[in-house]
């Protein structure tokens, strides 16, 4: 590769990726912060330096005055090594099971790449706390970004959860990437049958060469929510931008809300299962699986002929013909408000009903309960043989949809597993229900 | 239509639509409220009575022990009618236009059906508050169910505003059905141009026959933002469940966050521009447009061949293929977290931007900023031409490239339109400012 200008200005000046630089503009304005490697993909104008507050900026080389070297790389201290406790009586066992992700990951300055950081030995340097906690036994199944993953992984997790766990581990924690986290959490809730112990998805907003990273906090969160009385797959993050207290979500009622925030994620249309403080776990209900005997089940079986589809104003119905042409066997409909779809749209869905296709409808506010009934266009759509998705989200609709037609094709016994309450995925609304009566 | 169960049992108890009932069942339970109009599609088995909390429910006829009515319907008192006020010197003068929509309807007991009401008569009736604000003129210029709302529609509204604007109005309201609230919002905020006066947009989530609506509070506030000197497209809504204030929304940064609850309408990665209380306008920032003299101009130039999509673990590329062998000019992706999308996805982005379709990339998160710099799959999918709508919703994004398309076909030209702001719908940040340095 060709020498770019932020090299050889690097090499002019003596930096080296991770050095502590103060750089000074033309224009008087000065940044501190570590030298990060350059971009590959980048036209190599600018000089990137990773700032206090976590976020990388790039500073064009051609605005810089002066640049300070606060600190070398190689004059920082090293953390001090800390052996792996052994396993001590009296404690849980709880398995890691290492996916990817940030949480996981380290960036490794040289190259700019992002490594797993995932042995005992590592966790114990990063986050002591946990082992005073658990016996930890962490294991690396996966090493993928999470909008890589797919249902083919999901299985590969669900497997290594029911092992651990009918292998006599007190619960689970999966480090995840949170991008998809959401989607994973479902899709165990559907697969993971007479779970008995606790299943925790855990990740970081922030990575931990962060100062601002939240990995070690939710980890000793996440651990500490694996040893309790809930027997249900939950995610826990941060409850607040601070380090106040984490939030354990049901896994069916939990999405990504925020693109960076530490309490980016949030149970929607119902209330998070618990407070996790330093010192205690609070719960905030108690309608929750409890802990009992027994082997844990995997139901892995998927459809993965399925797709999320969202209407606005504009929206063709012709892509929900593509997907039927396609030989897709569900769609999950994001409609507008209650459920609605352009009445446009509706012989469209029709149509997909008559051909076989199982079409759910879900609301794009995400918030709230969808309900055909109130309006003509609704009322249509029901007629079409839609099926309204309760106050599920659509992301869970669209996992336990492609569960559902993993075990029948049958349209009425769909329906009705479709709005069977399997994980908590549909709130009971008692003015709903009777409304259905 | 053959005389059904429901049709019977209201024969013989007497029942008409209207009527005020209390129905006992044969478990003790008891229900009262406004005997409905039976529903044409269902099977005719159950009996509709609207609840005080306005929520309709179906209750089976064969578990009905007992009818009393407690007020004929016909013997209910009529509204008083009040003359429509003439117009009045020193107020300001404000157009409504009603497109349809809850705001704008009323159930007719009779059949069922959704009819407007917007005649001055009929407003002055329901909400007489606002003839105390304002000379208010009332224009229906459709009457349509907002999940029917189109392109062609926009277009529409956006000549009769200006028209009325530039006939001398100090404001317009415009009566919307709330589904598709938002993107009516963001399509008059690109379109028009030069805006030198109020235009505000607002709706009902309760209809105006329940005692929950919240129709007169949203319409007065309406009315009494378009007086103000805030001379921008906005969305006026409940800020609470309770009849405490109005929020005024940017039309570009505002969503429908619930099927439901009346305060659903949120502004994402923005403050409101204004708190709308009883008495006073409480203004929330500085940064607004100011009212000014001038002609309002339509810039109404879109390109409709552009869609939504949305990216989820097992999404296959070929919508996306399929969309641009369709002939779509620009699809806006709902991407994860960062705005991201599987790595297997990315070479179906490289091919449809060779193809000269543009790409924009948005989050499913909703809240936060898109960043495609931080992962690898983000800075692939900046190398194959795809486009970071910063902090831009989804569905405002959708309709600014509809109108950006509508301008340029030139793909350097479609990026720096899609980043530049236009109505409000990038918010500054300062530190994402300093990283594109």
């Amino acid at each position: 590769m060709k020498e770019r200008k932020v090299e050889r200005f690097m090499r002019s000046e003596g930096l080296n990726v991770g050095d502590a630089v103060r750089i000074t503009e033309k224009d008087g304005t000065v940044y501190e912060g570590i030298v990060m490697p350059p971009y590959e993909l980048s036209p190599g104008e600018t000089l990137t330096i990773k700032l206090d507050n976590g976020y990388n900026i790039g500073i064009l080389i051609d605005a810089i005055e002066s640049v300070e070297i606060l600190e070398k790389a190689a004059e920082k201290p090293k953390m001090a090594f800390q052996e792996v406790l052994p396993k001590r009586e009296g404690l849980p066992n709880v398995t890691i099971l290492g996916t990817g992700g940030t949480i996981a990951s380290r960036i490794d300055y040289k190259t700019g790449a992002v490594h797993p950081a995932f042995t005992a030995e590592e966790l114990a340097k990063a986050v002591p706390e946990m082992f005073e906690m658990a016996n930890v036994t962490p294991k690396l199944i996966m090493n993928i970004l999470s909008e890589d993953m797919k249902p083919a992984y999901w299985k590969r997790i669900a497997h290594e959860v029911a092992k651990a766990l009918n292998s006599g581990e007190d619960g689970v924690v999966i480090a995840h990437g949170t991008d998809t986290m959401g989607y994973t959490a479902s899709a165990l809730s559907f697969m993971l049958r007479n779970l008995t112990k606790p299943v925790i998805l855990v990740g970081a907003q922030r990575s931990s060469d962060r100062p601002s990273s939240d990995s070690a906090m939710n980890l000793t969160c996440a651990v500490k929510m694996a040893t309790s009385d809930v027997a249900e797959v939950m995610v826990v993050m941060h409850g607040e931008t601070s380090d106040t207290y984490c939030l354990a979500h049901r896994g069916t009622k939990v999405r990504k809300m925020h693109t960076s925030r530490r309490d980016a994620f949030r149970s929607v249309n119902d209330i998070p299962i618990a407070k996790i403080w330093k010192d205690r776990i609070e719960l905030l209900r108690d309608d929750y699986r409890r802990k009992s005997e027994g082997e844990v089940e995997v139901d892995d079986r998927m459809e993965e002929k399925v797709a999320i589809l969202k209407v606005y104003p504009g929206v063709s119905g012709e892509v929900l013909d593509f997907l039927v042409d396609r030989g897709y066997k569900g769609v999950v409909i994001e409609g507008t408000g209650l459920g609605h779809v352009p009445q446009e749209f509706i012989p469209h869905v029709e149509r997909a009903v008559q051909e076989g296709v199982t079409v759910c409808v879900t609301s794009q506010c995400l918030y709230g309960r969808v309900n055909l009934n109130v309006y003509s266009n609704g009322r249509k759509l029901l007629k079409a043989g839609a099926i309204p998705c309760e106050d599920m989200l659509p992301e869970t609709a669209y996992v336990k949809l492609m569960w559902v037609l993993g075990h029948t094709n049958d349209p009425d016994e769909v329906r009705k597993m479709m709005l069977t309450n399997y994980a908590g995925e549909i709130t009971p609304y008692t003015r709903f229900d009777t409304f259905l009566r």
